[in-house]
């Protein structure tokens, strides 16, 4: 028996990390007929068509979308007003258009301003990652048991809602819907935050003076190595980010100064009590993420350890 | 033929990650005749005992050092000081003695007023860790290829450094040697500023009003989660740390801020060009590090990832 595909038409504009890795899942979950993808440049379409793990590869993104069910935006947040604009008058009637961008209300308003009435906007998020960016860093697997929100605006179609939800439960991802505001608030803590102390103190570290960027390097794994990872990010993506969420990451950076600044006091002042209560009460918040599933609970992430060759026998 | 082993008998007080990591390394290379163990709590020498990885465990410092030709103290760098109180009198003449402390220039302070001139006083570091504590967390492996760092103080008797540095390559380390006062400002970069600042934002994320905790928990794979590994660390021995190294720590945290101000100001005004400036140069950090072997080159550390199932076959 033959079951047929999620949608007969999959288009992907952008092929990097997360539209490399939509396609390579939904081609191996069978989600897609046919699964057409475009790219900006013409070194990564070339590239795609060369990896073969989409059926076609077209060159702009109005020729992208036509007879699309389904139009995954798969760029920069920056970028997706513009592309909403190119793909407006190719799209058909009764489409799922979609994105898969770190910022929602921003991109929302950008995108909504130019789809017609005929197709059903369901903003994604899925809030999964690794450093890596290109056509090559995509892999199938980058969805299982990560959250993918969708932030369908008031008057959505249910049915359509529903089904770009289950192309990505079909993806292995678990879905949760919020509103963009609530979503932009929330990523702004759990994820641009985090990326900005990271990209700053990668930064302090290589401007300093008494200490060599090669000691830095070489020390890096007391903890510093961890951070280098995060700042190691997409910049294009990561500079959109901060332009485009602008206000709740400002929010975030508030609250966070404000408890760099009594930590701070704590240690200028020598109080051990307080610093040992606060590095007690950050241990849970661990425990409480290994415990639904969202990390590696092996030590230090699971990093690969060398092996000591055993002593000869004597 | 028999080689003798580097040490008749290595004395190891306290027995957490790094205790128990130094025991099993030393034990699986021969590196010691007799391997006697000590812990301030009973539940530790307990279990210490019942793990069997030691030759001997006995219930005071002072015990524990009898006749050892290595003597390392693996605890927190707060009670350094009285530990080597407590064993100055029963050191052998001749004796090495070490310890693992994260900071040194207080700690060689806090040690050398207590031991006797008869014995040869080598302060070390070792850079490595995982975010476990206890006598179960450690293993054989944490030294490969991470640096140790040796800070002997002036007129240390040069055969000495150089049989605890080759102890320490037994383990798979690198040694390094500088002054304690250096060691502490570079690891105030490597090390101690970001522990601080991952308390810090785990912290911050607990308390959010308008974010809940389970939302945190659950789309922390946006970055988040790798704050949580560094900010599950000891307690203890960080609180330590940060009360013993805080000038440098101060200092360090003094750069960090302007970076952040600067970063902050950024966003505020939209300069897309200077945070794009920034997120490129951070980029070549991470490269550095990786080229020198000092992280795991896979995306997201080589975090184990789980496979879909392949759809069924129509």
């Amino acid at each position: 028996m033959t079951t047929a595909p999620m949608f007969s038409k999959v288009a992907l504009i952008g092929f990097g990390l997360i539209g490399g890795s939509i396609a390579r899942g939904a081609r191996m979950q069978g989600l897609a007929g046919e699964i057409v993808a475009t790219a900006r440049s013409a070194a990564t379409r070339a590239r795609v068509a060369e990896l073969g793990v989409v059926d076609r590869v077209v060159e702009t993104n109005a020729e992208a979308v036509k007879d699309a069910d389904l139009v995954i935006l798969c760029i920069p947040v920056g970028a997706c007003g513009e592309a909403a604009q190119e793909i407006a008058h190719n799209l058909k009637p009764g489409a799922i258009v979609s994105d898969v961008g770190s910022v929602k209300a921003a991109v929302v308003r950008a995108m909504a301003e130019h789809l017609p009435s005929t197709v059903h906007f369901v903003p994604a998020h899925p809030v999964a990652g690794t450093e890596n960016s290109g056509p090559d860093s995509g892999f199938a697997e980058l969805f299982i048991n990560r959250w993918c929100i969708l932030t369908p605006p008031d008057g959505t179609d249910a049915d359509a809602t529903e089904k770009l939800a289950a192309f990505w439960r079909g993806l292995g991802a678990n879905v949760e819907i919020m509103t963009p505001e609530h979503h932009d608030l929330v990523l702004a803590v759990t994820s641009h935050l985090p990326h900005l102390i990271a990209y700053t103190i990668v930064g302090t570290a290589e401007e300093l003076e008494g200490v060599t960027r090669s000691e830095v390097l070489k020390f890096s794994a007391g903890g510093f190595r961890d951070f280098t990872r995060i700042a190691a990010s997409d910049p294009t993506m990561w500079r959109d980010v901060f332009l485009n969420n602008k206000d709740a990451v400002l929010e975030m950076l508030g609250e966070f100064q404000e408890d760099l600044s009594k930590l701070t006091r704590a240690i200028r002042r020598g109080d051990g009590e307080g610093l040992f209560e606060h590095f007690s009460r950050t241990r849970t918040i661990r425990r409480g993420i290994l415990d639904i599933g969202q990390d590696e609970a092996a030590p230090d992430f699971g990093r690969k350890q060398p092996q000591l060759a055993k002593k000869a026998a004597e």
